[in-house]
């Protein structure tokens, strides 16, 4: 700590990332990275672009990739925000929807990043608590509040709240943001896009981390109502005015254009999650009903940090969550077929 | 404006960024982008590599592109702190450093988004006046202030302080981090970098987006002190864990290794730039003294704003800065020898 840091500063306290160690190669299922290649679409897209015109600014409005996104949800343009990755869309969307008098409601077991964004933004926050099944009751949230963010499906839990109950909950909220964050919603959910122009209060916030293989070229996005969007433009250009990179802008648009690539890598993570989900459930795990490229998964018979350094002793990264109301359980990413299987046998010879 | 939108959204006014329209081939003199292409060495590392990576998120720290970084000038990697383009360093550093009781300073003729980074945190803002020559007297600032922040050279004006002069500011504010924004520094002058070790209140911000080529990949970097790298390493882990993705960290390391491409370009640059001062002045404009990659020139028998047009409509874009102090002059970009006789002959063709 200095004399020179702002008061905020010192009481922060940052996120920390799922572990991205360069020393060793490991079977990596701890930060829900996507086991397939970026489509091909998006390596011709990067090989094909004229690498000289790096010397340019990009479009600020990376007019090109919102384009992309539009079309894919038959969207207009200006109901689609794009950042660099769903982190910077999420840390715009508190400061431009949050920062109000009542505090805003996340539940109490969800995307560590939340109560890291109300930190440094000096927003008060309310959790409310996920059922012993992890499901969220949306029945449960107070109405004294100035804003409402969940992830469905719900991270680190996979739970999924199918749209009726999202509809309901925007519903009961009517005069405040509701954020759906749907980093997972690719993995057999229904995204709740379908709502917004029913909703001037729905802020639905996705990323191409997961579900379109690109989580190393940081690209996220919000679609909402032109009003919600105008916000964010608003803080967006008061921050940094070209955030997606050239690069970024070829290789997303390619990648939200080559649709049968997409849907057949979720297809195959939704197979390679059933087998994984049975092999589990055989080695005395109990899993939570996933719709997320991952499984939240409890040991019954053994110290899950116990498994998890186990596990990475012998070269399989999986994520724990010390400290946590989840501290019983493992989150497992889902890789390929043959990396499951890697899991499943290294796991059979620790425990 | 909407109900939802926090109170600050709706203070704000936002940076407005040079033109980059994509509607027409412009010769581009209005965004201080370099003329050449990236470094050989900058494609190359692009070409290279694994493209089927991009699946993985990136180093959080950047370490490679911040070693990179270190190397060229001779420090320590705790010293070194990297960013999405020096627009998000700058927005991270007013945040660590700025949010305090008493207000900052900047010229009251610098780079426009210095107010707009002071609206979006509520930080507030006095501006000392430059002298009518457009100089920097650095004992003129008040010393009732929590920091100061200028760019040196200064934009939009091209005017340089020396290190020596640099020091005294230093010497004279103590308690507070005076940052130094060197966008141009690379165009004639000597960095502050070297006082860092002296001064554990400096902050020296510069980007890959006018030396180095990179303005496409957007990559900034801040040198100070740990003490000061350790704050805006806290506000990023708390905004956006991954803010540079897989491509910029390669690409960068590439330009901030190839010396010998990054000097012959920049003194291509200065060899222009003394050619086009010269055939301005002979055109009847008042050229500024300029240090950086632009000149700041003032039609003296012209009015600004008709001869911006007149380049536009011609298809040369320069930038006009419409409603301000210098609304006399325009901010021309030293691009290729080829393209600065074409702004040559058009003003020859208009005036």
């Amino acid at each position: 700590m200095s004399q020179f840091w702002s008061d905020i500063v010192k009481n922060l306290t940052p996120y920390v990332p799922g572990e991205q160690p360069q020393n060793r190669e490991y079977v990596k299922l701890n930060t829900n990275e996507n086991p397939f290649a970026p489509s091909p679409k998006v390596i011709e897209a990067i090989d094909h672009f004229d690498r000289t015109l790096l010397k340019r600014y990009p479009d600020p409005e990376a007019t090109k990739l919102r384009q992309s996104i539009a079309d894919f949800y038959n969207k207009p343009l200006n109901q689609i925000f794009v950042g660099n990755g769903s982190d910077e869309v999420l840390a715009h969307s508190f400061f431009a929807f949050f920062k109000k008098a009542k505090p805003i409601a996340f539940p109490d077991i969800t995307y560590s990043f939340y109560p890291v964004y109300a930190n440094l933004y000096n927003i008060d926050a309310i959790e409310f608590p996920v059922q012993d099944d992890f499901s969220i009751d949306v029945n449960s949230i107070s109405e004294n509040t100035d804003g409402i963010i969940l992830p469905n499906p719900n991270a680190p839990t996979s739970k999924y709240l199918e749209p009726a109950e999202i509809k309901t909950l925007l519903k009961k909220h009517p005069n405040k943001v509701v954020i759906i964050d749907e980093a997972y919603i690719d993995f057999g959910g229904e995204s709740a896009v379908n709502l917004v122009d029913e909703f001037e209060n729905l802020l639905v916030i996705q990323t191409f981390s997961k579900s379109r293989s690109l989580a190393g070229l940081r690209i996220g996005f919000a679609i909402g109502q032109p009003h919600l969007i105008e916000a964010l433009q608003r803080v967006k250009n008061s921050f940094n005015s070209y955030p997606i990179d050239q690069l970024a802008i070829v290789a997303g648009q390619a990648a939200m254009q080559d649709v049968d690539y997409f849907q057949s890598c979720c297809d195959q993570v939704i197979q390679t999650r059933a087998w994984t989900h049975t092999q589990l459930q055989a080695l005395g795990f109990e899993c939570i009903e996933s719709k997320a490229n991952f499984i939240l998964a409890k040991p019954l018979k053994h110290d899950a940090e116990k498994v998890y350094l186990d596990l990475k002793e012998n070269g399989v990264l999986v994520r724990y969550f010390k400290d946590s109301k989840i501290s019983d359980y493992l989150r497992i990413s889902i890789d390929t077929q043959s990396n499951m299987k890697t899991l499943i046998d290294v796991l059979k010879s620790v425990l």
